[in-house]
Order: structure tokens, then C-alpha cells, then sequence
């Protein structure tokens, strides 16, 4: 294990989630031709404070220059190499329904290191077939295909009476992390990491504070609610 | 405002994120036949504690019988609502790219109470036609658009340097919610909800925890990581 790893896991998932913004913010920077920028200007551009911002900086191997600030592309190249945007981690897809194809068909993830090499189901119109390029194969195969191209991520895309005999698949046929996309709870054995993205949860809790805005703006008390994740 | 709605509002955030995990779960008993379901039940598929589960469902309108349990079909219904699932809530898609046309392909968003009415973008290519049926509009029609259709929620996929520009076009054209799929921290105006969805701030935080984890599985220390949204 080299140090530059060993860093990586120290950070906590607060500043994790902040760098994303960040480094979107340095990109806009470097397209107008800038070549410096100061925790100061990405405050301003975020409306996250500069010593948060700092601080969140201080995990990652960058140093600053007084007065003059991060160097652009510098910063660009660390923070990519961070966030894992650099490397390329293979993945595969379980449910190419709906939203699993639309998700084959994102070629932005791509640009941020997941790599969708193949799609499982069990449709027999969609098996041996390919969408946006990517062979979908039936899942009877799913171990054989992970143990031969030691895939290590599983995004989790199918009905959720199926969500956890899938998982259970998945979990055997040797990966290392389920990107679960439903919104069922699914149980992995110990070290197994589940990162948690429901579009459907984060729609509830959209709903909720809409109706909430609603309510506060027919009151005539109009507040404003802090983005959160 | 009528007592349903301003309950809405009460729930933490916290309960309101758990309770699709809840509804995923209260459906397969359905879809089995089940006519009752209990905390304990709830619990034991979930993983999360029976009085964590008890207190959530203190928030709506809904009690269960003892010894009995909560009765399936009224729990989802009642679920569903106070979700907003069964209220159908139009809105339009910013920036029909890779992810926003992915999305625009996603039946799923309209069972969960979001229909996707139009897409906007400037790509002489895309406006005119239409993508999975929703037809596409330019961007100079936006304003033009909502004030005629009435929609509340904007959905925001296009690139990173147009992030700010469009969400001022949307806040300006009447909408109340932004939902941001862009990795870029977007700032809108007092009283307008923003809902961030971050498919690659998550991929960072996935990529680092499995980091960890080969890591930890180096040295042999064995953790279990719980998972978070």
C-alpha cells in the first residue's frame, strides 16, 4: 500500500462530496484561460467558506501559493486523480430495463472512470444483443464473465422484487462494490460497499420540499431551504 | 392549506429518505400475497430498527394493528401519497445530452410521479424532433414554454460551464424546483428548491470507499461499511 492511497481513504465523505464542486468550479476557471484560482474565488463561486474549502483541500496533495492561489491545471489533474475520475473501473449493469439502458447510454460516466463493459438480463429479446455499444449477455453467465475479466462493480438496475437474489448474484460472482439504483434496502455480506443512488428518494424528498415552499410562499413567509445531497 | 399537506412538511429528512425503502419492501409482501405487515417484519427486511420504522410512520397518516401489523394495501397506498408518487408533477429537461436524453428514455420517473413534459436545448440537431416521444424545444422558447404549461420543476443535464446560465433561465421562466444532475453547485434565488443529484459525486465517494476496502482487505481487517445516500 503506497501513501498516496493510504491518504485517499482518511477523508471524510463530507469533504468528499464537496471536491466534485470544486473541481467543477476549477474547470470553468481554466475554460476562461485562467491560470491561478484562490479558495477566496471558489467560495464565491460555490457559497461554500474558504477555510471549509481549505480545509477540505488539506486532504489532498496540493499545496497553494500566497497571494496567487492553486494552479489550475495542477489542481485540475490532482483532483481528478483523487476523486478516482482518472482511473478506469470497469462495471457491469444487472436490469437493462428503463433506466439500466438509459444508463448505458450516459457516456458521462465514462469521462469520470466507470466503464460499463456488459449488461445483464434475462429478457430474451434483449440477450445477445448490444445497446450503445455494450454486448448484454443472460444472467446465468454473470459469474463466469466476472471471474474472467475481474470486473469489481455491479450497478444494481432491475425491479425490486428482483433487487436482492440479483445482489446475492453479484455479491458471489466475486465483485467488490452494487451501485444500487432501486430503491429496495438491499443486505451485502461484510466488505462489501453499496453505494445508495435512488432517483425515486431523491424525487420524494423534492416533492416534500416543494409542497413545503408552496405552503411557506401561500403564507407569505418565504424562506430559503439549503441544497443538501 | 388543508392538515394533509402541512403535515407533509413536518417529517425530518431523514425519516422521508427511509420510507421509499419501506414502500419497496411493503410491495413484495404485497406481490406475495401477504395481507399484513408489521414493524418487526419491516425491520428484519430493511435492517433498520423497529422503533426507528414505528416512529417514521408516526409522520403519516397511518397506524397499525397490534399483533396484526400494518395492512399491506392501505400502507402502500397511503405510502405512495404522501410521497407524491400518485400526484403527477410535470417537468422539463435543460440540456438533452448523454444524461438528459438517458432520462427522457426512463419510464420509471413517471411512476413515480414525474412526467417529463418537453426537453430544451440549442442543438439545431435535437430541436424539432422528439426523444422517446417528449418533443424538444430551444432553449429561447423556455420561458415562452412554462408560463403556458405551468410546470413547477426543472430538470438541469447540461455541461458544466452552462450550469449557472441555464438555472437562471429556468427561475426566471416561473419554475420552483431545480433538479441538478450536474456536478456543478448551482445558486438560485430565495424560495426556489434545488435538489442535487450527483451521479458522478457519487461514483467519487464509491471509487474511495472501495479504495479503502481493498485496502482494509489487505491488511485483513474486515469492515463492514454501512451505507448512506
Amino acid at each position: 500500500m503506497n501513501d498516496n492511497i493510504k491518504q485517499i481513504s482518511k477523508i471524510p465523505e463530507p469533504s468528499l462530496r464537496r471536491l466534485p464542486w470544486y473541481l467543477s468550479c476549477v474547470k470553468l476557471k481554466a475554460k476562461d484561460g485562467d491560470k491561478y484560482i484562490s479558495s477566496t474565488q471558489i467560495s464565491r463561486k460555490t457559497g461554500i467558506d474558504a477555510s471549509q474549502i481549505a480545509k477540505d483541500m488539506s486532504y489532498i496533495s496540493i499545496s497553494g501559493r500566497t497571494r496567487v492561489g492553486y494552479d489550475v491545471a495542477e489542481l485540475i489533474r490532482v483532483l481528478e486523480e483523487f476523486l478516482g475520475f482518472t482511473s478506469c473501473h470497469n462495471a457491469f449493469i444487472c436490469g437493462v430495463g428503463s433506466l439500466g439502458g438509459a444508463l448505458l447510454g450516459d457516456s458521462g460516466l465514462m469521462h469520470f472512470g466507470l466503464h460499463i463493459v456488459a449488461g445483464f438480463d434475462v429478457d430474451p429479446k434483449l440477450v445477445g444483443h448490444t445497446i450503445s455499444g455494450v454486448p448484454i449477455y443472460h444472467m446465468d453467465d454473470l459469474k463466469r464473465y466476472v471471474s474472467k475479466h475481474h470486473v469489481q462493480i455491479g450497478v444494481l438496475t432491475v425491479p425490486i422484487d428482483k433487487a436482492q437474489k440479483v445482489t446475492n448474484q453479484m455479491t458471489k460472482s466475486g465483485i467488490k462494490a452494487v451501485w444500487n439504483f432501486t430503491p429496495f434496502r438491499i443486505r451485502v455480506p461484510e466488505g462489501i460497499v453499496v453505494q445508495n443512488t435512488s432517483l425515486y428518494a431523491h424525487l420524494a424528498v423534492m416533492f416534500n420540499r416543494l409542497n413545503s415552499q408552496n405552503i411557506e410562499n401561500d403564507n407569505s413567509h418565504k424562506i430559503a431551504l439549503d441544497d443538501q445531497e
